[in-house]
């Protein structure tokens, strides 16, 4: 009997991979486009999925994975809103993953469904590393956390398609210089899509929706 | 020839609190006060850092370790100060270990050092979980974050020694509601400290100058 070697990094990001892929598969079946949704802490992620169900929900069938180290907080304010929503609590896992992901496919109404946002845990580096079967990664970056933040975090910022520059409206009272973000973001990335927004005030948000409704579209069109 | 079974999570949990208590030693021995600093990205660990060098450099001699996923612009920001700072960066790394604190203290001046800060890497699942040696824990929240972060992330909150809470001079712009957050944290964590600053501004940062300056002469007299 020989003793097998396991490489628990690779073998773990491995078995993930091939988990999203079958979330993919399933949720590509149903012509559900899947956004994965990371950023620090605070940036504006449920805000986001909030302001988007009241725009979207008359003629868009939504549902939405809430992934959190704790608490069902931001589950309860989507349910209150009448949307399908479950809570993954991590018990202390920094990220989301593609088995998590499926637990929560199977407790959606994945037939009366056309978008399917997956809010990630908190957190600007693991959650990059772990697919969960998303078509759209779109990572949130907000104006109070400092413009310096592509250098510091360069992996999350060089692998998202989409990039939500949220809290415009503090700009008068923060350094951060917006253009200079944008270079830097689009050195790392040159396919990304960057969307100024305050999910506070709703400006920018338009821009956000029409994108959003195009890749629906196109998700059913497949 | 039988198997050895490694259980991965606890026994680098337990290599790691075993180089902790190493690093404790060696930086008691030089009758350092070393001060552990957490928080999201851009919260205000280098702020407060480099508010803190500016006050207290007269009478105090300070040192830095700085983690973070990439980039040295923190160090960069300290060096130019003229205070003596190494960069730890964590290649993908979430946190800093003990291990890499050790080396950081091989780098650095320890005989002519009275505080050490240690910058985390920003983050506020992990870090948490590794000592690095410390005797204090401090983390850094910040009022854009939103006054719902102990809910998500508790166990950080219900662990650190001290928490500041910085950027109190968005306050007039922001739905934060001070009282209800120190409550909840002194919820989960009764002897907590908890400073409500703004590095921008100054505000505040008397108060936790002169708590750090007692610290300091706590941790000499020992």
């Amino acid at each position: 009997m020989t003793v097998k070697v396991i490489t628990v990094g690779e073998k773990i990001l491995g078995a993930n991979e091939e988990k999203a892929k079958v979330n993919k598969k399933r949720l590509d079946k149903f012509g559900i486009l899947t956004i994965n949704i990371m950023s620090s802490p605070g940036a504006g992620k449920t805000s986001l999925i909030l302001s988007t169900i009241k725009h979207l929900r008359e003629k868009t069938r939504i549902a939405v994975i809430e992934g959190d180290v704790a608490s069902s907080i931001d589950a309860e304010k989507v349910n209150a809103l009448g949307i399908p929503v479950v809570q993954i609590n991590t018990a202390g896992g920094c990220h989301l993953d593609a088995n998590m992901v499926e637990s929560g496919l199977n407790s959606l109404p994945l037939e009366d469904t056309d978008l399917l946002f997956i809010e990630n845990v908190g957190n600007l580096i693991c959650p990059n590393n772990y697919a969960l079967g998303e078509d759209i990664k779109l990572m949130i970056a907000s104006l109070p956390e400092g413009d310096d933040k592509p250098y510091k975090y360069p992996a999350m910022f060089a692998d998202t398609d989409v990039v939500l520059l949220n809290k415009t409206d503090l700009e008068p009272y923060l350094d951060f210089n917006i253009d200079a973000f944008k270079k830097v973001v689009t050195g790392l990335n040159p396919d990304v899509i960057i969307f100024p927004v305050s999910c506070k005030t709703g400006a920018g948000l338009e821009v956000w929706f029409s994108w959003l409704e195009s890749a629906l579209k196109g998700k059913k069109s497949k």
